[in-house]
């Protein structure tokens, strides 16, 4: 039962990011909770909170002519009920970011309600096992 | 009662920093989950999962002569019932960080299950409200 909660939680995490790499915004749009609180911290950008900033800010960042291609790495779901995290490496070109993607039941389906995602020192070649410094 | 709820979070949040200033690792290990599934994401490093991987890089920060001087501001509680997310700054010194805490309810108290910070591309000197770039 726990193992499909998580294959579902990474399902909607990979979804998440073929719509972000495929610049659909319907798609993104639907992978993010419509009732709950959400919340959305992109590298170096300040904290937005609030579904109306957090989905302005996909559409800057889709239609803003530097999409990037995106593809999700390292992937682990941290499951906690009716919640769950998922934390993951975003890599883009040679470079990665390592990402928080936060999740919740909405209307039977698993929906973002958080991102946040930060640059990394030093990109791992395979499977990070502790800090770099 | 959830401005209750809302209230223990970010008290469990405010002691977790708390800890973190003052360099008592007790206190900032009694902040974290002992059961529930653990992550982290400090700035620049690797993701680590587990309480032991976690822990370790704490005793590290805490014991290996950087420790800063950290504040929490811009705090934000999201709560979704047993499990809540705080949205906040890490002002060090003249600089600042974003961060994520993720908590869970465990013994009948608020404990983190994930922590996640990184840089700021421009320091907000009030509440920031949208996006940098």
């Amino acid at each position: 039962m726990s193992d499909s909660r998580e294959a579902e939680v990474l399902r909607a995490n990979a979804s998440f990011y073929d719509a972000f790499r495929a610049g659909d915004f319907e798609a993104l749009d639907a992978a993010w909770a419509r009732n709950l609180p959400v919340a959305c911290i992109h590298p170096g950008w300040q904290i937005l909170r609030g579904r109306e900033l957090v989905m302005q800010s996909w559409r800057s960042i889709l239609f803003g002519g530097n999409r990037p291609d995106i593809h999700c790495d390292d992937t682990h779901c941290h499951l906690l009920g009716d919640f769950a995290f998922v934390t993951c490496l975003e890599r883009i070109g040679e470079g990665a970011l390592t990402a928080t993607n936060v999740f919740a039941r909405e209307d039977s389906a698993w929906r973002l309600v958080h991102h946040q995602a930060g640059p990394l020192s030093q990109v791992p070649n395979d499977q990070p096992s502790g800090p770099l410094n």
